[in-house]
């Protein structure tokens, strides 16, 4: 058993790098966590539905971490009019993500009606951008949908798009259940999945009563957990890292309304490994962190003559808390932290690029 | 439509008094919601596992509250041995509570193999004590148990437990499932279940990312809920109200690992009031909160002499917190409370027997 690992610096396709003090805190652990590449969420308060707010979010995260390769996206809305889809695609925005109204941390400008969006998903194939879905029909008890079959629900309207553009990519975001993953296998070859490290861990067990585990969509049965594990050790090259991590400062994870996300950013690479191993599926890591996605994002293989990363096999605690960088400090008020996913537990890998 | 109510005082078969500063504040707070009969869960720390410690428990709650019958339980351990169930029945012992272990607050000391516990449960059916069933299995991801479907997994056993002591009067507590409620309904006049007025309300997407209705078990699909409502709306005679209030101070359930329990005691009745209205069923709200468990844990009806419960249609809107009784006030430590269900909305109904 191999004490060091080499792989490339990984690719995270699904990544919440927020705004301000969190921003400014966030984006420089996109490399700490083992990670050069990587898909900027676009749910910012007010959202990124236009060609210049998303092009000027890159400028401001490239200059925080001018080492990484920062993929843009927009936020569905009304005003992503085919045209805006073709000058989106000049300006070098990868993908549109689409929230359905009300199923996550600012989703309310999300979609009601995807056929309205169809001159819009069109535009989106003529052009080459990727639709990223949050894959969630929302909650609705009279209609029997609640958080728990809300994925499955909406697997529906992921047939009927890919039936509709053939030849548009889409991602299914963060699957959560094995009715997921068994729908995009069935799919064709333009329809991808991303998985968050934190899934492939948790069930419901661990998030209820865990604010710090809970997140949208929220992790299920331990019969859907052993799916997604599946199809990660089955090497299945539509399936990759997407660590939809989502920090929220401490206050906002421990009050009387839990916000919904997990922190992985600053552990992501060396998690990833710790579960890798466990699951018996080493080999399959550098594909899950790095080729599947790119590949499936058409982005340039990593050069064999790029830096790679080096993961050693030492135990790695990870910390209680992430201090959010704020002028805070200066002026006396509270300081505000993030707790990481498995806070003070233990990795078996940490990144150790001097080894 | 009238805007008054008269009924009899309510029996609660499932309530959490707790110990100490909590009992101190709880107690008195039964008779507020509308309650005069009371069953008290035994799960203290330590757990009245013997007869001389739950009288002397019910002491101290009638100490607090000499207007209400307090109905007293044991917790089921290897201490309860066939004599010692001779003992409690002559002690004026109603009822023995069995927890899997590892289910719920304080059931560490719970059981993990029923059929050590046969003795047990003849003597119980000889001396006509009733067995309460915190009805789950403990989770475990090996064999695809978790809090979703542990109270389906555990009806297996409540079946068997019928078939081997057929005239032992067994309550499902708590059912949260159609799974639940079918096999109650399809089995004899021995099993009964208890219902909460919280899961009556609630659906998983309530208490997901909402500390305050995070109980155990937890509520599940709206379809369950549903079928809950519909066995209510029935007047299905073995169906009850256990409200399963379970106080914990607000620190503990908006920390870092929120408590399981929800809190109905001081407004109990005009919740169910408000509820059965919406339901469409007020007509059943006497037999659900009095008659039909009465009659199952073969209590004397209430006399027709006996003063009765007056609600009055006057909105009455949940305080924020209730404060805990205790010396911290004095001195000078921060003073604990609790946050009821529903806390800050406004019930339709109010107790008003000055009326």
């Amino acid at each position: 058993m191999s004490d060091r690992l080499s792989l490339p610096w990984a690719s995270d396709f699904h990544c919440h790098l927020r705004q301000g003090d969190m921003m400014d805190t966030v984006v420089p652990m996109v490399e700490q966590g083992g990670v050069q590449t990587v898909l900027a969420m676009p749910n910012l308060t007010p959202p990124l539905t236009t060609t210049e707010m998303a092009v000027e979010y890159g400028a401001a995260l490239q200059r925080l971490a001018p080492g990484v390769d920062f993929i843009l996206t927009l936020y569905l809305s009304p005003e992503l009019t085919p045209e805006e889809v073709g000058r989106a695609a000049k300006a070098g925005i990868t993908a549109v993500k689409v929230y359905p109204s009300g199923v996550t941390t600012n989703s309310d400008w999300g979609v009601l009606d995807f056929k309205a969006y169809y001159p819009t998903f069109q535009a989106m194939q003529d052009h080459n951008l990727v639709l990223c879905l949050h894959g969630e029909c929302p909650s609705d008890a009279a209609k029997g949908i609640c958080i728990l079959n809300a994925e499955e629900r909406f697997l529906g309207t992921l047939r009927e798009l890919h039936g509709s553009f053939p030849r548009l990519r889409i991602v299914l975001e963060h699957a959560t259940t094995k009715a997921a993953v068994d729908c995009v296998k069935s799919l064709g070859d333009t329809v991808a999945c991303t998985i968050t490290a934190h899934h492939l861990f948790i069930t419901i067990d661990d998030w209820a009563g865990q604010p710090h585990h809970f997140c949208k969509p929220v992790a299920k049965y331990p019969s859907d957990r052993d799916a997604l594990q599946d199809v990660v050790r089955s090497g299945h090259p539509r399936f990759f890292m997407g660590s939809d991590s989502a920090p929220h400062p401490r206050r906002a994870k421990q009050g009387e309304k839990p916000a919904a996300g997990v922190f992985t950013t600053p552990i992501l690479v060396p998690l990833m490994a710790t579960l890798f191993e466990r699951l018996g599926c080493l080999d399959r890591l550098e594909s899950f962190i790095s080729t599947h996605g790119r590949s499936f994002y058409q982005l340039p293989p990593v050069a064999a003559s790029a830096p790679r990363l080096t993961l050693r096999r030492v135990p790695f605690v990870i910390p209680a808390t992430y201090t959010v960088k704020s002028s805070a400090q200066a002026s006396g008020r509270e300081v505000d932290v993030v707790v990481p996913f498995m806070a003070k537990q233990e990795l078996a890998w940490q990144i150790d690029n001097d080894a």
